[in-house]
């Protein structure tokens, strides 16, 4: 559903008003969320477009959108009719957006970009490409504001204590003395907080502000005698606040934070984060002197702690119960030839993951792809029914939810009648990737993207390959995605490190056809010490079968086949409880063992 | 041979008349080169460790020496009895130089370095270590020069002209027009070059200043207009000085370098390369604006032209057939119970090499490992003979040639008479991780880091691994490491394009018992372009045979038996021009072809 040309207009009239050339989107909130609440869905806004990453640039006479791969065939569909052009980042001849501007932006020409939606670091990059051509950025107020009709204010829905409700993590107590201890090492006088999940990490605290993250608006101020935070003032009752100041943590109105720096002597050193901390933060610090740094909660909520992994097991339990609940009837109605949709599909799952205990919600929009909309990699439905599965042909279903004690994110692609050989090849394949990354020890010290082409060396042999990144960090009842480990293609210089989750999701797309991924959710844990030092292993944390019709045996080896019948053991011992007689009877199928004639390598 | 303690207290003495609490010994020369000038020889002199990377710190009480893994072993036994302190780069628990300095400096400390040897990134790494605590950095004259009697000259052997002795080069004429494009486009006024090879590249100018690559000590200074080459005077003769000069090249005193900037005005800005150049060129470019870059020389000059490739062909066919020589002698010196030292090897080596028509120099010195020294990854002879080779054992041998028309850097590991079972498996398992690099395509815009992690997974899987880079870059008869591209773990984001050439060579160390290596030299190619977009693949360079005695065929797929008997077949049919009916013998055995009989994946 594409948004009216006006919108457009209407902001290049405000541009005009501002002596603005040029206007800068970045469809964030102030906090750099990933899923924004709706107040801040500036880029969809004016674009369409409704993928969870993309920059939007407008001028007076053009607009473009740049997106990932990820979100190429989807933006392709959603930006047609607007007059927004679409670059695809990172393809060949494709100019940034910066480089692109430099050309569009005439001589003396400004960008105007709105100042508490705009990170300091991008407003840093941008700058660098201009100033040097005589041409400006201008941090200003938030344009959208003034075009858009019934805007949603900020949410502010009840704040609750994860603390309280699950065991086993470190009181919000010794958190906040690790971080003013850490704060003063970095030769800082106070740390500003602007991400929701660290600030929920620092605080054992979470909500419901944010779709999909059980995340609240907030920032935070820490200091060696004060911790501040800013917060909706209705979000927190008396006695979580009672409970809170005794812990340290003084409640401020979320409203209040830009002002809250002017009582701050100018000779204390603010520790900020360029990527997170927003132009409009940046301008309440005027003239102070700041260290840059990474929030050093962000590495220590990467790492999770024993409890958090006890959680994410038990989380993954139910998770997995929900899902081989949802395959049952998803395969006995197909068996009944009952008439299916994406939507249908997408709505039963959630239902059977609502019937667990703990369960919060969707950890992001389910991607049902069947057939040829599997192939795009963030499928949305956005308001559509989405297709009807009748036929043969393949399902990607890419979900995850949100638990009392932990997250999950897993992909399966199902099968709906006779295969295709060209299916078959593909798909076991993936398997292929996805158990070597699964099974493959890697040294101490080892970095995401070494793992990225291990994995990736399978399809490439094969001359194929996928254009999203083998694995994401995810956070506990936080983020599904989060940093700042990452398995991909880019130069992320972060060591992996025990505690660590990682998703295992390699892929094969082929455009109007199939989409297959398969992904699972594993924890870095020390392996062994032996003749070549220390070495790390993965723990599999998701327990959902493997699609066993679509394997070819002939393509696995030995090791192979053993691996995937060990997990499918594992699913079936683990996961009994609960289960009907059917579902049972389905789970028992699904898991048989693959035959072993193949006995070489 | 470890150095007088005398040479450390005689620098101690210098750096109390300075007011230098500790000095820092890079150990490079003014222009970054690898393989310095004796002279320069600095961290030799004072340490005794003669390995090519490492960083000397000391104070007045202490002494510490940092390097990487290649060099553990090598470090550990040379700095024995100097009362150096060896710190391993990289391994748990080991601090930074600058960690470790910022402890032992005392308040207001001052750090004193040799301008003319110390890159302008390191003065700026240091700084920022040591600035925030009160302490210095003072960039002052070489204290070496008071204290080493008999210290060398800079060199300044005769420049030759490879644009007339190799055909098929761009003509310099050419090169420098499009650096001359490239530094306007940068938005610079003039550059200043100080890699050797980055100016042998541009001028197509050869030397003999450096050991093992055909380099000359120079400078250069290129604007708009002028294009000026800093040499030793009487190291070009009249005749190339003329051609150089229709060329656009105008000839300075190798020494006048510093002052040439002074005449520049200082609104003209200066593009410099902080990595290499030098601390004593940025205080003579004084309060002037420059530009960060890396020179546009080092990418064009790392992707080689049809020309050069043509003649790292040649090269290597020479460099095959030298070394196929070599291995008849040597397994018939073993079969007839000659006695062999390590030494004695290297040298003849070195004399089948000298009998080819072009051979200018080894391209380093030969590594030749007999059983545990072959697990020291970079072992050095240094003046002794070095170990007689007896009995049975691993024999590595890692060497190369610099020819008029390319540069070669090859390893292979030898076989002296019965080998062990983990000899065996060892070399299996190295192999077979060489092999997949071999063979594996890759998709346009990969980088090196994720062929490394590639690479390195048959080793992991075995719980394996090697303290090194699995793949560097090659010059065309200049340095035989080159960058900006690497197969390794660093985080180097240079994406792998068409024409560069990086070695291939895991390898299996263990200590006192053996070291396996396995290299050859391999070009990125276009590949194909199929459903998946565009994939790059490798052209072998290196023709020599692997040990087929130390191959297991039990651990190989039969696509892996295929690979090797293609490339032995290719080399039985590539070279065999000039060998004698021995060594024609002996190669069409090494070559034989491998069992077949196992027929699975």
């Amino acid at each position: 559903m594409s948004p009216s040309p006006e919108r457009l207009e209407l902001l290049r009239e405000e541009m005009l008003a501002e002596g603005y050339q040029a206007y800068l989107v970045t469809g964030t909130d102030p906090h750099k969320s990933e899923y924004v609440a709706p107040r801040w869905r500036t880029r969809e806004y004016l674009s369409g477009f409704t993928g969870s990453a993309g920059t939007l640039v407008i001028t007076q006479e053009k607009a473009g959108l740049w997106t990932d791969s990820r979100y190429f065939l989807q933006a392709e569909k959603e930006l047609e009719g607007t007059g927004i052009s679409l670059f695809r980042e990172e393809q060949p001849g494709v100019p940034s957006p910066q480089t692109w501007l430099t050309r569009e932006l005439p001589e003396e020409g400004i960008l105007g970009v709105d100042g508490s939606t705009t990170p300091w670091a991008v407003i840093q990059t941008w700058e660098s490409f201009l100033a040097p051509q005589g041409k400006k950025i201008a941090v200003g107020p938030d344009l959208l504001d003034r075009i858009w009709d019934n805007r949603e204010l900020e949410p502010g829905k009840p704040v609750w204590d994860l603390e309280a409700a699950f065991r086993g993590l470190t009181p919000r107590v010794s958190k906040l003395q690790r971080l003013r201890q850490s704060i003063q090492g970095l030769g800082a006088d106070f740390q500003i907080l602007c991400t929701l999940d660290d600030i929920a990490w620092l605080t054992n605290l979470r909500g419901e502000d944010v779709e999909f993250s059980p995340l609240f608006l907030c920032f935070a101020f820490v200091d060696d005698t004060r911790a501040e935070l800013f917060v909706h003032p209705d979000a927190i009752t008396t006695p979580l606040k009672n409970h809170l100041e005794e812990d340290g943590w003084l409640l401020k109105p979320y409203r209040s934070f830009y002002q809250t720096f002017s009582q701050e002597p100018l000779y204390r050193k603010a520790l900020i984060t360029p990527e997170t901390t927003n132009g409009a933060v940046m301008d309440a610090l005027g003239n102070r002197i700041f260290l840059e740094s990474p929030s050093p909660t962000t590495l220590w909520k990467a790492k999770k702690e024993p409890g958090e992994l006890e959680g994410f097991r038990r989380a993954h339990k139910k998770d997995a119960r929900a899902l081989i609940k949802f395959l049952t009837w998803f395969h006995l109605s197909i068996e009944n030839k009952k008439p299916l949709s994406e939507r249908f599909c997408a709505q039963k799952l959630r239902d059977f993951r609502a019937q667990e205990e703990g369960f919060l919600g969707e950890s992001f929009e389910t991607i049902p792809g069947w057939r040829g909309n599997g192939a795009i990699v963030h499928y949305n439905l956005g308001l559509s029914p989405g297709c009807e599965i009748q036929g043969s042909g393949l399902f990607l279903l890419d979900s995850g939810g949100q638990y009392l004690e932990g997250t999950t994110d897993v992909t399966r692609t199902l099968l709906v009648g006779t295969p295709t050989p060209q299916e078959i090849r593909d798909y076991t394949l993936v398997l292929k990737a996805h158990l070597l990354l699964g099974r493959t020890p890697f040294p101490q010290g080892t970095r995401g993207y070494q793992l990225d082409g291990l994995t990736r060396g399978i399809l490439w042999a094969q001359g194929m390959n996928y254009g999203h990144g083998t694995g994401h960090g995810v956070g506990h009842v936080l983020g599904v995605h989060e940093g700042p480990q990452k398995i991909s293609p880019a130069p992320i210089n972060q060591i992996l490190e025990p505690g660590m989750i990682l998703s295992n999701e390699p892929g094969i797309y082929r455009r109007e056809n199939h989409g297959i991924r398969i992904e699972n959710l594993q924890v870095v844990e020390e392996g062994f010490t032996g003749d070549f030092g220390p070495f790390h292993t993965w723990e599999t944390l998701t327990l959902v079968p493997y699609e066993s019709r679509l394997i070819d045996l002939s393509l696995l080896t030995s090791q192979e086949i053993a691996q995937i019948n060990a997990y499918h053991q594992r699913v079936d011992n683990e996961i009994s409880d609960g289960l009907t007689s059917e579902e049972t009877a389905w789970l028992r199928s699904a898991t048989a063992l693959l035959g072993t004639y193949n006995l070489t390598k």
